[in-house]
């Protein structure tokens, strides 16, 4: 599978997929599959989420509590979990606020290190 | 119940506990209770996460995705899931990473508007 064939597999059957994007703490997308007649800027909410998560990363790399693996934000409109893939990107899942949470915690952890490996 | 003995009641029920405290943007505690023997330092953990949930709630403001109410920050070591009590406080949850994660969510979704109720 592609990128793009995993980021829609897992946004299609997780219940109440927006989008998946693959990013680096920069930003920057490197692949990314949106629906189109989705609520919410998929694009715009998991960029400005990418500065936060980088300064997340930062913060645990002080802490020393082990690398950091996931970050979940929930806001009344939106879910979004965010999986760290390796030392330069992640993957974002981006639901409304009726998404699966725990379907989504489960299938970014089991396409995560895939995905990881192919980007290698 | 008292803040304390609420937070107490979530760290000893959720499994895999280690602290629970009570605090605003600013990273000081309202109140807190902390295991004696616990394998992290929660107060250190929670004022540092502090700074990044202040961030965070000001993204979310910017992308208008309605209120923030939940963030969760797991490690190779720590889970920390924060639940947002009003404008000013929120609540947060700090386990092992053994910890039950789900169990956590529920037990702060639930406890949450009774601290919020009796902070104002």
């Amino acid at each position: 599978m592609s990128f793009r064939e995993t980021l829609q597999y897992i946004v299609e059957n997780v219940g109440g997929g927006l989008g998946a994007v693959i990013m680096g703490y920069d930003g920057i997308p490197i692949d990314e599959y949106v629906k189109e007649d989705g609520a919410l800027d998929v694009q715009l909410l998991t960029a400005e989420y990418a500065a936060v998560l980088k300064e997340i990363k930062r913060t645990v790399e002080v802490l020393k509590t082990g690398v950091l693996e996931e970050v979940a934000i929930n806001t009344e409109f939106s879910i979004a979990i965010a999986r760290v893939i390796n030392d330069d990107f992640f993957v974002v899942l981006v639901m409304g606020s009726e998404g699966n949470f725990g379907k989504g915690r489960f299938l970014l952890r089991r396409e995560g290190p895939k995905l990881g490996e192919a980007l290698q």
